[in-house]
């Protein structure tokens, strides 16, 4: 019943993540709705994407603006510390450390977590390159590592599994501090945070 | 601290409706790696989207295969009933009705119902198109309308506006039948549609 460019939209576009078929029916409707010139911009911004690279050194996905290289502007850059290494599960978790910018480091983006701690072929080689690194650049000791997981439990389990893979690599292995958030309400803390509130109160 | 190309297509995408800012974000890293063969499906599938029009007759949105005509297959149809109208809200519920093969008269696609019951200047623009449609092609009088919006609150009431709008346009006026749908379990049903379903029993 749906024309063919409908479908050919719906069927690519339900199959990316958090878009189910029906949102997808609805999005391209909207979409011819805009006009061929915002058509021609949307679909730019997807040709767009294929100038993203991901990093050699780090694995976090950037921009890349030179041929060849291949290794992003904060692996590149001299003057942040590459002794001491954050790692993400994702982008999206790198991002919103840098916009802190209270992180000098490298990091190391892992990739989607599983809730067993179990690490996939790809993370598993993600990580003996980072091994390669602080054995190769680093004398075999990085000065810290930080695992910025999430802190919910399969972060945490993820973490623990980590740290023991590591706690030959470096001289200091940390986590991000937990509390209660700025803004929040104790009333409304859970028992967790409370108790790591008043371990780590500052 | 985004770059370029991701926070081009998250601007754009995170405009759509039902798409949130971190979901565009999220989506755009999700694409960049699905490497480029696909990168270019996707946008292709979206450059597909101007071929779409709008018919001067119904305001379906349908596949333009050939230039000039402006009307929809549907309304082209010969074998079609024109005096038999089904009134919808929305493309999606065109395809559904279509779906089902058991109406075999033509549409007008209103768009987007206010929960005001009033018609935006579009919608007005609509209705007397076919007004003038029954006036000049069908005499006056079509043989029925079946308005087929949701049978919400908002559809009801629009469905009424509509209903007085109409009434000296069309022998008949009707509207989908209410009930338990298939499946359904009578122990969950709403009060009103059990209601209906005891008025409208078979």
């Amino acid at each position: 019943m749906l024309s063919d460019p409908i479908k050919k939209f719906s069927d690519l576009f339900s199959k990316l993540p958090s878009i189910g078929p029906r949102q997808a029916i609805r999005l391209a409707f909207h979409i011819t709705t805009l006009g061929n010139a915002k058509i021609r911009e949307l679909a730019d911004s997807i040709d767009g994407l294929s100038k993203m690279a991901t990093c050699a050194n780090c694995f976090s996905i950037y921009h890349a603006h030179h041929e060849g290289k291949n290794i992003c502007e904060i692996c590149l850059n001299e003057h942040r510390r590459k002794d001491i290494i954050a790692i993400v599960e994702k982008e999206t978790d790198l991002i919103s450390l840098e916009r802190t910018k209270k992180f000098n480091g490298r990091y190391l983006v892992i990739g989607n977590l599983q809730k067993t701690g179990i690490l996939d072929s790809e993370q598993k080689l993600r990580l003996n390159s980072l091994k390669k690194f602080i054995n190769k650049d680093l004398n075999g000791k990085s000065a810290e590592i930080i695992i910025a997981f999430n802190p919910t439990t399969y972060g945490d389990l993820n973490a623990a599994m980590l740290a023991s893979e590591l706690k030959n690599f470096t001289e200091k292995i940390t986590r991000l501090g937990r509390g209660i958030p700025t803004g929040g309400e104790i009333e409304f803390a859970d028992e967790e945070t409370l108790e790591q509130s008043i371990d780590r109160r500052i």
